[in-house]
């Protein structure tokens, strides 16, 4: 649309401009100048209001997509705030407990914790028997074991979790050579 | 924006057309008109330009505080999931269990995760002992009680939590008459 519009105008004064060669008349030719002069102007103008206005069309556009962006990893800080807690969460259950109705009462509370995290977008990421994956895991240990195929997860020495399509911490791995 | 634009080019036309069938005297009136009405075309260019701009700023202004206030309370939504999740896990602790290590090493959980939250700007909202606001509080019960003043919280049935400043659960309270 701005290209037409510029082809247009530059026709337009060319005629504007060729006019006063015809008639001799100088008051004229002042005329001429000045709707030539407000003309240009007048172009001008309208050039920056189309440039302004692309400007801000385009500052919409990116606001929306940080926006959207900002609501989908909001929690990220948070959650990798709770995550150490997790981790320790996860610990403490595995020990055995003497009061069997006591790590019941735990449990649900680790449940509803982890399944509050869920709904917000966390994941654990699949390791033992993946393909090691070093967007996904960092291995800390290569090890030799016939159970698995080379280049596979063996042991999972620290849960790695994702939050929407985001990895947030790798899982920490032993790889099979 | 688009229409207003499509108008001007098609009054420009029609003179472009009509010009040359006209005596000089005309021409000359003509002239006069087109430098008034390139003009206000100018004038009505700019005025658009001025408010365009306006707009723009004001769009940036809310822009940054609409981001500020995202960021501010970006976490309430998982906070408020969890909510319920740290209830429970109050209540967990509270049960007297047989096995003191395992119930310490709950108890470190959770001071973990309380911390975690109040890092982000989780904090209980006073409640025994304090006057009465319904901004704060909910009273779900009035009692009589000669150790309390006239209307002050006598006991809390639920913890209520601000979030920075704003209020995201009020505590469920009994108040004093």
């Amino acid at each position: 649309m701005d290209e037409n519009k510029q082809q247009t105008e530059e026709v337009e004064q060319e005629e504007v401009v060729e006019n006063p060669e015809q008639e001799v008349v100088e008051e004229e030719a002042n005329e001429m100048d000045e709707v030539a002069k407000l003309q240009q102007e007048k172009d001008e103008t309208y050039q920056r209001l189309l440039r302004l206005q692309a400007d801000y069309d385009n500052f919409r556009r990116r606001t929306q997509k940080d926006r959207e962006n900002d609501r989908k990893y909001k929690s990220q800080s948070l959650i990798e705030e709770l995550l150490p807690a997790l981790d320790n969460f996860e610990r403490a259950l595995q020990v055995e407990a003497q009061d069997e109705k006591y790590a019941e009462g735990m449990n649900m509370v680790y449940k509803q914790l982890k399944s509050a995290l869920e709904k917000e977008g966390l994941e654990e990421i699949p390791a033992v028997g993946e393909e090691f994956d070093p967007h996904m895991h960092q291995a800390v240990m290569q090890v030799e074991d016939e159970n698995y195929e080379s280049n596979v997860v063996v042991e999972e020495l620290q849960k790695g979790y994702k939050l929407n399509d985001r990895v947030i911490r790798p899982s920490m791995v032993k790889v099979n050579q």
